[in-house]
């Protein structure tokens, strides 16, 4: 309960206290929590400088215990009408602030962890080939993006130009005729670790600051003539859109399950028994404003924690900052899939829209919005906001 | 000339004037230029703060201008004897100082530009297969690494653990059996680009101010594992070694030559023949002190002109403190390969050493170093000193 009104639909309830940068006309970025429809000023009403830096990054590297505290702190004095007077001119309405990308990224690595995903990929990347490479069963697979390009959820998205490969021609370079979207869930890293020592999957709320959405935006006619051998490079560089706000991982305890059986029994290290971060997040995504897919994150095959066990496992340390997505993800049905190319496979079978048009890959104009909600205690839901973008002409 | 005593083989004569970030004990990393066995403190010699912040990169974002007037500027005190009196007080003996990592590596991305490395990993990796993909000759291949890895030469070389698939067997975790470098040439983004456009190859001097040399440390036997689809990973990401010196592009203006020969000619924004930037320089690359290898870079297939063209014709940004590497610098001969995979056919020749010993992949204790020259103007020798490092057992 708190003293300030919240919608019981709101998702931005005590229960979650995501963190977030923002702005006002005059004012430079600083730290707020989102509540309701408000926004905390942190730096302000906490008089803690970290917060004043305008990115989360000294917050999020001052450790578990650190956040731990925040957050019992604000409960509190967001839930005791003890507090209203010195809390609320703190308060300002979320609709007058601009939200910024809450982090400084160091490395941004994008996995690849949905089967479902992974495998409609390989059959439409690979056809005649397994659709599952033989180390996917085995390793949570991964690769470096651009740490550059990760841009706050309203950054355009300027559709890209590259080479592609017709078939049966030479390459030419133009702007991308399949245009892709990626929804996924990203993990940021706030306590790093040193130089030639891995981070055990048991250790991961340890580093793991919070959570947001991702939009890694793909560019697949450039993808696909480029990939082979070294992997993505500018079919996804030009832009990955992240979510504003960033919801602490303690918010997300009500929503850890148990992820799906995996056959082969994978390594040691990547063994999670003990340590299950399946989490039972529903993303929604919208085209145009039409619910197009709903793809539901408990069906990922490797967590979060496996992710950054793998990732660490060769020595490689970590930053705060460092950004690591979940890949596309894609459930079993038709309408769980997280892409265009899975949703109207590969262009074969087009999807059709409220309004009578058809899509495949995104056309100019186009918006795609992916928003998310995970269980909260007692029946309340933990939202995750948005993550949206604008498709403008190539340039 | 300069009043300085510069020996004649120094390489680090006022056509050169890298430069690095060092700190003596008891005082913060700042900025340096080496000249003969002298670093000049520029911070001190200056007085321009921009040289006390302890990594290159609020300098290198100046541009252009603002390095060539330094250039010009350093040249002068360090060439006429009138300014030798307010010159020498901030001159430290280089043996005496301590190089720390020149930049804030932004984003780190690693080509693949030597056709002879190309083919040699492809007839290795892809038996069976054209050994090279068939988008190599129509774009410089290229992936994202991981920045946060990037280390000062000197640092250990923790040998990685991580995923290997023996044959016929499942895959099993353990130290890396197949240890690798990858001699390489690492140019250093001074000048950003906005989001959204791209930066032609004409204006590859007005973005990148340096070059260094790079040690793609790489565990063959993890990277063949985890390569496919999405491309190396954990086979790289546990360290990358650059050289503390960085050459200003300036001092290369001598080295350049034309490129090889194209077929088939390239997308026009990847043609350069207005804009050759070929660059002869001789790597050369020792283990425990024995020259095995003297790579030469005129040999690239594509130029780091090419590279940043198409590292930006999907929109991508730049930013200060990118370092974008040429890929394994690899030439016909036998003795011009960088890396160890290549110089022993993938273990099946392997190496004598003049001790008698034998070498396939690296062994606990062994050092690399890698070091080069270009030409300078009237027969002088621009060096590049040194990227080194000693491998340490596995933890």
């Amino acid at each position: 309960m708190s003293w300030l009104p919240v919608a019981a639909d709101s998702g931005f309830g005590l229960d979650n206290l995501p963190y977030g940068v923002f702005s006002t006309p005059g004012t430079a970025p600083r730290t707020g929590v989102a509540v309701g429809d408000q926004v905390l000023d942190l730096a302000a009403a906490t008089g803690d400088d970290v917060h004043a830096t305008g990115s989360l990054n000294a917050f999020m590297a001052r450790g578990p215990s650190a956040w731990a505290a925040v957050r019992r702190q604000l409960q509190e004095r967001l839930g005791d009408p003890a507090h209203r007077a010195t809390v609320e001119p703190h308060l300002l309405p979320r609709a007058d602030v601009t939200l910024q990308l809450p982090v400084e990224v160091a490395d941004y690595v994008d996995f690849y962890s949905s089967r479902h995903h992974a495998e409609a990929l390989g059959r439409m990347f690979r056809p005649g080939s397994p659709p599952l490479p033989p180390n996917w069963e085995h390793l949570p697979i991964g690769y470096h993006g651009r740490a550059g390009t990760v841009a706050v959820s309203g950054t355009p998205v300027v559709r890209p130009c590259g080479q592609r490969k017709p078939a049966d021609a030479d390459p030419v370079l133009g702007a991308s005729q399949r245009l892709d979207i990626e929804a996924e869930v990203g993990f940021l890293v706030g306590v790093g670790s040193p130089l030639g020592t891995a981070v055990p999957l048991a250790d991961f709320a340890e580093h793991v600051f919070g959570v947001c959405l991702v939009n890694d935006w793909s560019a697949r006619d450039l993808q696909a003539w480029e990939y082979v051998p070294l992997g993505p490079f500018l079919g996804k560089s030009f832009l990955t859109s992240v979510s504003p706000w960033v919801v602490p991982l303690a918010a997300l305890e009500p929503a850890r399950v148990a992820p799906p059986a995996r056959d082969p029994q994978p390594l040691p290290y990547l063994r999670d028994d003990d340590h299950p971060w399946g989490l039972d997040i529903t993303l929604e995504v919208r085209l145009n404003g039409e619910l197009v897919s709903s793809p539901p994150f408990r069906e990922m095959y490797w967590t979060a924690a496996q992710q950054l066990a793998h990732l660490t496992v060769n020595g490689a340390s970590l930053r705060t900052g460092d950004l690591f997505a979940s890949g596309t993800v894609s459930g079993p049905g038709a309408r769980e899939r997280g892409s265009l190319i899975e949703l109207c496979w590969g262009g074969a079978e087009p999807l059709t829209l409220a309004d009578g048009s058809t899509r495949t890959f995104l056309e100019d104009g186009d918006v795609v919005t992916i928003s998310a909600t995970a269980p909260g205690p007692d029946d309340s839901r933990i939202g995750f906001g948005e993550v949206t973008g604008q498709v403008l002409p190539a340039r």
